[in-house]
């Protein structure tokens, strides 16, 4: 029952310069809260809803940039990857490998990368139940590492809207991995607006207090300096703004519930 | 931004002994955590499951008992109806008045229920979008009748299936009137036994937890000495031994959130 | 496996004359077709979205209109009821009763329904899994009863959706009792408009054709002759000029499925 | 609006024995109902419930095969592809490349099949609306490449359960691409049965004829000698004998909606 960790960063890495803005923005605001802090941030958005949506700078690039990250700053770093061949690089530039959601039932990208020793964060899928991350987690665990996140993002509810069901951040505890809970992509809207997704910031914060009252270990939840105008994902980031104000309530939250 | 109420009672109206042991024994423990105290139970069960479902003391016994505990105990008290018939009587006898969630769209019900100058608490249907409920609320209001409780209970997520999607807190708020989450008709597993609802009773004081975090001005939960074998929603009671420990951590995230 | 019926009118009785226009005129389309017909039409809307949405005539007025129709056209009459006191002028003026869906639970409606004797058709709450209509049958059943009708009018499918879960039908059709299908309710969009509910009257000759392809005893279907302009469930009833067409091709495959 | 086409084989490539065997079985059934047939198999389950579940021949085997079905058989083979690196090999032995479900946001991937020039089917996500796959197709179109099917194989709902969404048909028709229905996916109950997916074959026919009803260019439904024995997706493939009988009345049907 350690104190809850904050995974924060900017959907995409859109450059050096605004990589490592960030990422010292973020830490410095965790810190402030007393909060332990991961620096997230994309080198390529695989699955976007349009083909014209804006990609990233691309793995070589962007794994460059997350080392000097985790080198200048000193924080853990993590990212995601999208194909067993992206693996390798990754797990030699960060600390924590990311499955996406949609793809977190294949079975050699998970196996690939429990292979490396990496922390490995499974995001779970929007049409898994919670029980189902047992087998998902397992897939991993099968390589002999254990070092596994679980993390939660909203299930399909209708069409173009999630649901976030507190009761899965227990019932995916009971595996014994640490788990994680995604306030912004949680509050996504999938497909909402046509050729992109919506989404609904302001929720955001209401639902991570929900999260760390129900118990997690982590609050995953991305952040931008100018959130209306990213190039990703810019309807739920959070502005850097709030992130102070919310973790110092998440903190005190978080001592009532493992105090 | 008022400290949040406790709503809780036995389901059902049991006898006069029973109802008047549990509401001093759940005062008690309200008071212990410094938490206002509503009890809460019903005469009527109108919509068991099936047909052979215990249905209540009834409509004179059961109101005369409700009148009695405010009595006794000093403490408002709320109750549920299903027919406009049912609402003068029960208007005379106790604080509140609740109308039943598959019964939130009956406008003759709302109507009638508000005339009376009660305070109505109307259930969310589980077939209702947050929103939906400002225009429920509209029916209350037209009476003149501004004393509104609206009280999210679950959605309907697949079968048998509820989810609480914390978000309604908020939106429900929008509307100006207190919201209520009802912790323990939400982790009911309607129509899951066949011939009677299932439920989770363990999720309950983890969901409470939740919504007290995003912020509500009350929580209901149903409580009951031995809820193995009570007559109705038995699966999703809470013992009465684990209502002061939720309460205290319940009263401190409140704290925290309104703070 | 007798051929499938159809059941329709408009939504509510405005007025005697239109109700007697509709009635034959509907009879007319499905005599051309080959479809025996009922009519239906409701007296009172107890469940409008918004406190000021059209009621109707009224329960007297509403009865002796439909007992007109019923004398004057030759055809069975079908209403709905909601509260018990309803019931018994309602048995003596039509051929069926019908139980609204977010009623269906409501043990004493359901009962007083079928000591009638009459038809007891009861629709299955958007709130409710096919399975659990059994016991809603019951219900009605208890009472000697067996003349019962089980519609399927959609679930809740996230927020101010509804979709139609096919298997439905056989499912309900294992109680042994006639299954309906609603193919019009089947696309309201529930409070979707804000103050009232939506809804895509285009899907409805689709979901028909797809109802009566998986099987079923009766296809229900509100009509008007100026849809847009009906005081309610506008956006989901056919204009009479699309129920011909439609009731023909049902019919063909009504015949390949029970051939 | 030309007749329905049937998509089918065994889920999983056995052997090659196994699939002439059963390619040959169902290319007489389709005939003697007068519809054209596609034989689909895979060579590689990829997104197995469980690391242990069985995964097929592998591509070079599996190819092989495929390709020695079609010379055989003289009918159009389908299979699915799971990255990027297998595209070529398979569009040279195959006509129809699939990409899964989970894999259909998943720009590289589409974007690589469609540069082949090989007919794609589309699988749309559990976790997508139908008007989201306008989106989806575009990424293969962008290629050039309008060789496009887009397939229903079920909606998230509620957890461990899938819904068949008839609208969604005509919805994705007005993409202009043919519409595939898969009524033995479609019936699956993901992670239903803890470490591995169940399912309700029986619902599978019905399904079907309410699609085809509903309007659609092919049905994919796998089928198998043994399915109560097969290494995946046995709970939902339908037994050999089942195929004639069914294929008579869908092809009855096609012809009153198309006629």
């Amino acid at each position: 029952d350690l104190p809850f960790v904050l995974i924060s960063g900017p959907c995409q890495i859109e450059s050096r310069d605004h990589a490592l803005f960030m990422a010292d923005a973020l830490k410095t605001a965790a810190a402030q809260a007393g909060v332990p802090f991961v620096f997230k941030s994309s080198f390529d958005k695989a699955n976007r809803t349009s083909v014209s949506g804006r990609r990233g700078v691309g793995i070589d690039a962007g794994l460059a940039i997350l080392a000097e990250v985790k080198g200048a700053l000193g924080c853990p770093v993590l990212t995601d990857v999208h194909e067993a061949s992206q693996i390798e690089a990754a797990a030699q530039a960060v600390d924590i490998l990311q499955i996406p959601a949609f793809l977190c039932r294949q079975t050699d990208l998970l196996v690939a990368a429990g292979r490396t020793g990496a922390v490995i964060n499974v995001k779970k899928g929007q049409f898994l139940a919670p029980w189902d991350m047992a087998a998902v987690a397992q897939k991993v665990a099968s390589t002999g590492n254990e070092r596994i996140l679980l993390t939660e993002r909203g299930a399909s509810f209708g069409y173009n809207t999630l649901v976030s069901d507190m009761r899965a951040l227990p019932v995916m505890a009971q595996t014994g991995y640490p788990v994680v809970f995604d306030a912004t992509h949680s509050v996504q809207q999938p497909g909402g607006l046509g050729s992109a997704s919506g989404g609904q910031r302001a929720f955001a914060p209401v639902l991570a207090r929900s999260a760390v009252a129900a118990g997690v270990a982590a609050v995953f939840a991305e952040a931008h300096d100018d959130p209306d105008n990213a190039p990703s994902d810019g309807p739920v980031m959070l502005p850097l703004a709030w992130m102070g104000p919310m973790l110092e309530r998440l903190k005190a939250i978080d001592a009532v519930v493992k105090g």
